[in-house]
């Protein structure tokens, strides 16, 4: 079977997805019974193969592909463990059934082990890689074969949800989840919409006490915004709702500390990240802009000069690493910012602009908005 | 000033709270009128003084105390900063405004780097003892002086929020979160309210993906039961979240791993922890059973056995340690499991429940129920 990887182009359906699954078995018993060698074609996801789209902006998988043949010592274990993949998330699609990546493993681990003697799969980390072999493969991406991933993050803002969830229509109005907010769910495609969007811009916060923060001073309210906080690194869920909601026109602002956490947490947003780079743009927001903590900050508000913090190690190790990625030393602001960070080798953290006052978080962003003061 | 420490109630009310703190800060400024060494007395929070109430069922502070003096070279310093974290949490309190302990301690760090070339605290490491000096000394929690505490965790069922919150009257119900379920907020006390507890028990669950594939079962409404899921180890609004639910009368089953990490969760729910056994009762549930999984399940269900793993040397270790506690000792059912782990050194995870069909987690959890088959 000739597979369309790389692409990281969504199934739209359930439907499109069951196709896809039986287009994948039925090419593979039509290879047995034509007495071929059955196989299968997957991108290549070694870091040889992640490339920079310089006009997109975004990371995704270059040209290299690798043929799974079942008849070739080495791979007919992986070919068929793979075949055993798709065959249960095929059950599952059809039986609108989730589960982890976890579970997945524990089916697998259970079902062959009934007869046969030999585990098909002894470790996750067996199962795992095939899993997005699987989703390059096919063009799919994981939740589209109803295997969940960890969920993180929530939103708070002027937009509604209709999830269709156990038979009903439900409706969750983002503007009236009170201290809690709204959590970002797994799967944001899937049986799940956003309506009525009605916002000026995203703003995505690092941390969720600052989330909590802002959302104390209805920040989002005053400013008509749509206040996210990926709760750390962004989830994958939380990555496909912001670039959905960029989708809609809505300016994505990040807003982090200044160290190499906060860094990667925004350029994982903004360009998707090496390990997810085959599903390409649909993990990446390349318009999304850096609002802040900067070196410049340091500068411009004089009480900062007293909370700054010795950099780490890590963030000194991590701001060089940066500057040697392409998609990010051509920015002069980057390599200007950088290299302020490894000089005076001190880092910033969000929380800092709360020592006046706990309410100064707000105008801070506020201020760095109505400027256009913002790193690309 | 002499606290009321070890005792782990609540201040009702704002009001209560902001009381506590004038009290606190008029105490001291008397004693200093009157030519006294100001002082407050906390409670001694070292494992030493950790007892566990045979008859409640959970852990708490012993009768030591310490005395706080101001004039003492080696307690100077910390009379200082709690002070002044007293002061800043009054202010907070009375402005209705919150933050993380972080935020705190940068309003520290800022407050006094203003006037003086001395940092009132260097490391937050600081900072976080003084905050439960404080919590033990007027008994309150830290969310009582809006101090908000990470968060974490997730719940369904028939049951609704009231949350008093910007300045509106918020109502969500629980039965109507879709695949999202209401996050549980840092704080579960102020200006929050659980009304129209319509459920037979709380079900508590280790993992988020073990909670998502239940709830996508509709269990919680076919049982009509509360799903909870600590999302791992629980935090402090989701053990008060799970206190309040049996205040209500609600039995509390937990099914987490067999395992450190699982019985860890478990114990932590049921007696409370070490670290937190200042605040006594209000952070366990004694009550709660442990409905899995177990060693026995191993024997029970066949299909078990292919799915067990080794035990860790962490698990053997927690094993022999948990043997060792008293509370948990005596209960000759948890003696006879651990003496399993030690002897097969094997644990098993929740989520092999999905190896038959993933639909099975739900019929085993429904099992143990109507059998009555926990272990205390």
């Amino acid at each position: 079977m000739e597979g369309k990887p790389g692409k990281g182009k969504a199934a739209s359906s359930d439907n499109a997805v069951r196709e896809k699954l039986e287009e994948f078995g039925k090419s593979i018993v039509n290879e047995i019974y034509r007495g071929e060698n059955p196989k299968f074609v997957t991108s290549v996801r070694s870091r040889s193969n992640v490339l920079y789209d310089p006009k997109g902006g975004y990371l995704h998988l270059g040209p290299a592909q690798e043929e799974r043949n079942f008849i070739n010592i080495s791979q007919s274990r992986k070919f068929m463990q793979t075949v055993a993949i798709a065959s249960k998330c095929s059950s599952f699609v059809k039986e609108n059934l989730h589960t982890s990546i976890r579970g997945l493993f524990y089916q697998l681990k259970y079902s062959l082990g009934e007869d046969v003697d030999e585990n098909i799969f002894s470790e996750q980390s067996e199962s795992n890689p095939l899993i997005e072999d699987l989703e390059s493969s096919l063009g799919v991406r994981r939740e589209d074969l109803n295997l969940s991933a960890d969920r993180k993050g929530f939103l708070a803002g002027n937009m509604r949800i209709i999830d269709k969830f156990g038979g009903e229509k439900l409706e969750i109005d983002a503007s009236k989840q009170g201290r809690s907010g709204f959590p970002i769910p797994s799967d944001v495609d899937n049986g799940i919409e956003f309506v009525d969007v009605k916002a000026k811009y995203v703003l995505v916060v690092e941390k969720d006490a600052v989330w909590q923060r802002l959302n104390e001073d209805g920040f989002w309210k005053k400013e008509n915004a749509i206040l996210i906080t990926p709760k750390g690194q962004a989830s994958r869920g939380t990555r496909r709702m912001i670039r959905k909601l960029s989708d809609l026109g809505l300016p994505v602002y990040v807003f982090n500390d200044c160290d190499a956490w906060g860094w990667y947490i925004y350029w994982t947003i903004k360009t998707g990240s090496m390990n997810l780079a085959y599903l390409g743009k649909d993990m990446a927001t390349p318009e999304a802009r850096f609002l802040g903590v900067t070196m410049s900050d340091i500068e411009h508000y004089d009480f900062l000069g007293k909370l700054t913090m010795k950099a780490s190690e890590v963030d000194i190790k991590r701001a060089q690493e940066m500057l040697s990625y392409p998609w990010i030393n051509k920015h002069k602001e980057w390599v200007e910012e950088l290299k302020k960070v490894l000089k005076t080798k001190t880092k910033l953290e969000q929380d800092t602009l709360q020592g006046p006052k706990l309410t100064f978080l707000g105008d801070y962003v506020r201020e760095k908005i109505r400027n256009n003061e913002f790193l690309p």
